[in-house]
């Protein structure tokens, strides 16, 4: 099968000339602090993950954006590509084991290597309670939020190995503050705290460090249904005395963090971007 | 399908006379806290599952045993008939649609209802890692430990609503402080919390309660490899100040409690019982 | 100094005639599951401690009753020994160092040791916000709220020795989930999780069992500013689908049941007694 | 109103060229991403407070380094700018309010407001045990580790507001896994955690963000007595995974993270730098 590669001569990545908001407002020339750096961040077409791609990009990685759709990839690379960043786009369906393997082979193919992998991918069919949710959709809930993440990172992991980078998950304050609507999906969330708590142990001796991101409510199209909901909103905000609605660029800003030395010492820890915290 | 009942007659429960050790100490009667209620204990053939059975059945509940193979049923079922408590087995493999729609048959028909579920099946399979794990472990781990006390439950409820009842899940203390050589199974203990906590919302109004017991290291086939490792016991002591190897016992004593009246106003809790405890 | 015990006579104690509720439903005769045994519970005037001391009571144990002022304490004990219970009062306000030792020497001269020692006592000023608390405000509430119970069990642990007893401190839901006017009382009740923790390290090789009753919202005067504040209470039960507001008793069966040989593998652990959960 | 560089007298601040290293291998400019910004720092004179204090300055603020010793506030702020860095010093023993003020009294002399207060200062009498400290260490523990932080916030907060601002307590992970050796500061320590949360909401509606540094074993004098213990060390590091003991550095980055723009939607939280994580 064809890569379904979106921009494609291997000489890209060089060109890179994206520089981050932050970067720019330091005069910061050429060079980000993730320079030469290669990152992969799934789900990356638009919300957080997006954001995340961008951010990683400004920041002087090079950076493969990817999502379940060719059209998405396609626009998504394209608006990065105008920004003078370096990304290359693939489709992935984490769930599926060729999309991986597609995956790792893009990053074989134009970049070498792997640092960072942001497993910003996951569904959410909002199946209204845990009680009705059905096999199926606890499969689908379970593969693609839980078992694609450590499935992806297996396979990328020879490729990232003596490169002494980061895994980034991304669960979500439902994992510690269960929405009784969001059924399945909260323990999925759930989860994803602990897989980020034992691949930490496995990856320490290789020098990889894994961290979770754990968004609050973040302006995207998946969080609508909350933040357009104005009781559940109010409530919401008065109840953690939250001041504003996330941004994604806001989620971005800690995944660079953790991606960079200044995180090097941190490993295993779930960090809320949610305008409140919610656990001791 | 004929049920796979291992003790048949219908008038059996009514001949409970089983007594816990609690109980004859303080001379009590025929009549134990939890006496004409009725409980499923999944995983009860052996180990912790088995020592509920006993438990509940002591405290003078009507119990139905169950586990994957018919001669364990058997043994179970008549151990316990021995010490004259109420019993009745049927084969679950809690992962099979079909298996657990049995013992949901076994339920309605023995016991006309139900209060008390206690999810103490599980498998762990020591994949050594979890990105060692192929997809097919995985599947199988959240599987049977995770989708299938949510699916049980589900088709249990039905049975159990209006008796303001208890469900007690099982994870484990690698859910909090992951063992690095059990992969997916600390994951699929994470997720236990999260699903305690779910339930626990989602029942509330139903006066179902949902709470989790947490063993620790306890005298078990399943913790033989971790008791039985010198090195790793020791040390495992000296960090926890844990005095003694758990007993299937002391994991019986919580379970007894949360399904009493004394508990009516906890759920969604998480409790170790381990020697120490890993959280705050 | 003389002791300025409320009830007086040598005696005392072996006339227990106290029965649980739970045991007189059951047909328990005279000895309870906490018979011979002896129980301190501080600030068990009113509220979640009388309600404790009277199960412990009940639950066979001696009870020795204290809080700060001596008219409260005896009414206390007179209602408490009218149910035929075996208690003894003195006056102790637990932040004082000579009440302390007073309390010591009655529990030497009447009980000839300790078993339980359950830490009730504790204050709430209410201050409004952390920030605006004053230096008097933060000595008062960590004096009372966290120092005493340590200093306390100090003084009474050479009293405990050797008989394998159990320790139980009393923090509350704000520790988890801040109340915003509860100031420096929230961070009083989040040091006692820790103080559970630490001191749960310590006595384990005493065999002496430490655990933390996390009360939610309670009927009691303490509460009232909170289940009478009926826009609050809606909200709490709806955010948290409470269904209920808990009563002293059911602070009261976990307390019986953190004493009692079922809990003896469960130790360092703080357990909500809330109408829901709020941490992993 | 003088303006807010503390040029005033002594010429402090005017020198200010301190470029951090991560700014100086990127080539940026004089000015860094806290340019203008104004930070106290409690407890700066050597160890983890030091390496805050220096790498703050790096990022361009203007900051106020302070101990309990006159010699060591020069010794440290000669050092300091030595580097070129704009600070300037005062004695500080957080314990006493007239040292509160006079430290209130140089921000406001020097700086004109203040945006960030680090408060790094505390004590760690090492009692050995909690039953075994006496109500002076008990008073001195509390005083320094947790009133001192909120009273100094207090002080400071007329000139934090409006500035959008953040606070950084700092916390240890002897508040989640207590070091039994360690008595009352592991209380004290997570007493913190507690401290963040309650001060996240109530300066939540002022923008002022709070969250706390979470240290595991840092290459501190402080730690020697852990790091140099070498079957201590041994083992910590093989049960945690843990690859190298943290460095100063590891802490300051983590601080300079949370008061830059990308950590504006996180607060209440508290992050661990350990090279491992201790809870969900």
């Amino acid at each position: 099968m064809l890569p379904t590669v979106a921009c494609i001569h291997r000489g890209l990545f060089r060109s890179c000339a994206g520089l981050s908001v932050r970067m720019i407002s330091r005069g910061i020339g050429q060079k980000g602090i993730l320079a030469n750096r290669v990152a992969v961040v799934t789900g990356s077409t638009d919300g957080i993950g997006f954001a995340i791609a961008r951010r990683l990009a400004r920041d002087g990685a090079h950076v493969v954006v990817s999502s379940r759709k060719q059209q998405n990839v396609d626009r998504a690379v394209a608006a990065l590509q105008g920004e003078g960043l370096s990304v290359v786009g693939t489709v992935c369906h984490v769930g599926k084991a060729e999309d991986r393997e597609r995956l790792v082979d893009t990053v074989v193919e134009h970049c070498g290597g792997l640092d960072f992998l942001v497993c910003s991918a996951g569904v959410n069919p909002l199946v209204g309670s845990t009680l009705g949710a059905s096999e199926q959709v606890w499969d689908k809930i379970l593969e693609v939020n839980v078992k694609a993440p450590a499935l992806m990172l297996s396979q990328l992991l020879p490729h990232m190995e003596k490169r002494g980078g980061a895994v980034i998950l991304v669960s979500s304050v439902s994992a510690y503050v269960p929405h009784v609507e969001l059924g399945p999906y909260n323990i999925s969330k759930t989860a994803l705290l602990g897989l980020t708590r034992t691949l930490s142990l496995e990856l320490a001796p290789k020098g990889i460090r894994v961290n979770c991101l754990v968004p609050g409510i973040i302006k995207t199209d998946f969080s609508k249904v909350a933040y357009k909901n104005e009781v559940f909103w109010n409530n919401f905000k008065e109840d953690h005395k939250v001041q504003r609605i996330g941004q994604p660029e806001d989620c971005a800003g800690l995944v660079s963090f953790l991606c960079s030395p200044d995180a090097s010492y941190i490993t295993g820890e779930n960090i809320a971007v949610a305008g409140f915290s919610s656990r001791l």
